[in-house]
């Protein structure tokens, strides 16, 4: 029985895992699909969605049937819990992937800032780095490592902040650069909030871990 | 056992519609004060943040011990699961109101566009009422509904975008208002994305009723 539960237990981890790297590429390719004006590509993560759609499903119906089927207790229930939270997280993350695909979709060639397309770049290279870190944490069940990952939100809102700037200070300048600055405005706000749910995925660590339920960044010092 | 485990099962419905409410008002206050530029009630949203992130925990660690104690399966599994996962949304429906009372406070004395201020005072109107309806449809455990209120967040989502295009047409017309505006669509893009916490919530009403994990609206035709 025991071994049993292992082996699922184990299925889990490598399911939830792999969901987690298919949105990181969703991330990924969506901003280069923005940068580069590559709808091409827009499209492709808009329709692998599904794929991260299926998995949460997947996960989810497993989760339970181990908690149904095996009764699992303390540390053995809270690590299938946090797969059943976490997960939820990852498909959100999705989500957002799918709305800068959108805007890359929406967007006519309006004029182009070289300086706010660099910061969106890299900050999106950060939350590239917090995704594949906070894998990496699940995997090692390493709670200190996420408390860690959490604080490095903030450096996530300080991108957004400066763009958010640059894009005031652009839109006061010259008011035809109105709409283009609103949508580099809502890439940035997509990625912060992926930055958010990376967060999250981190307090369920720290809870799979400890038991406890702690909230390691307030999402309200956002910009938008 | 099975007496104590309704009792139990019921003080949980209990403790999440209450919760529920506490966020409600949070919503509420916080536009109020966005409106009124009410800094006194701002300050009180933010301050009752922490009962609804106690009330939180409480129902998680209520949920764990009732799946760990008394191994329900089926829909009383499902029922706690729900609980287990919906209480997130509502703590992150809490947080977005304190976006708002922090945005109350941060402001200064820009100039105010009432007709977009009469958007904003309806469109939360309108969120207030999907809240009361999932709470409701929640307590009902009435999946034809909450997929009904689900429905009722593409209203949200058009004044969101009338709110954008108002905007942005005050930000082309007089660079001046680039900051205020920029306000407005904050509040906004907080309130569209409470109304996509209560589209999670309806998703966990169909599950809890139907075991099924359905995307009632993606959360990615959203203009913020």
């Amino acid at each position: 029985m025991r071994q049993i539960f292992e082996d699922e237990l184990n299925e889990l981890h490598v399911r939830f895992s792999e969901m987690g790297m298919m949105v990181n590429e969703a991330i990924y390719k969506s901003v280069r699909s923005f940068i580069d004006h590559d709808k091409n590509l827009a499209r492709e993560v808009i329709d692998n969605d599904r794929q991260v759609n299926k998995r949460e499903v997947d996960l989810e119906k497993r989760s339970f049937e181990m908690i149904a089927l095996q009764q699992p207790v303390t540390s053995d229930l809270r690590m299938i819990v946090t797969v059943m939270k976490a997960s939820s997280d990852l498909e959100r993350m999705g989500d957002h992937a799918v709305s800068i695909a959108k805007s890359t979709i929406r967007v006519k060639g309006n004029r182009r800032v070289p300086a706010i397309e660099k910061d969106i770049a890299e900050m999106s290279d950060s939350v590239k780095k917090m995704v594949e870190e906070v894998l990496d944490a699940y995997v090692k069940e390493d709670e200190k490592r996420a408390i860690k990952i959490a604080n490095e939100d903030s450096g996530i809102n300080e991108y957004s902040d400066r763009i958010y700037k640059a894009c005031i200070a652009e839109m006061q300048h010259d008011p035809s650069t109105v709409v283009g600055s609103m949508d580099y405005l809502f890439v940035a706000s997509y990625l912060e909030r992926i930055g958010d749910y990376v967060t999250n995925i981190c307090e369920w660590i720290v809870y799979l871990k400890t038991g406890d339920i702690i909230e390691l960044n307030s999402n309200v010092d956002e910009t938008m």
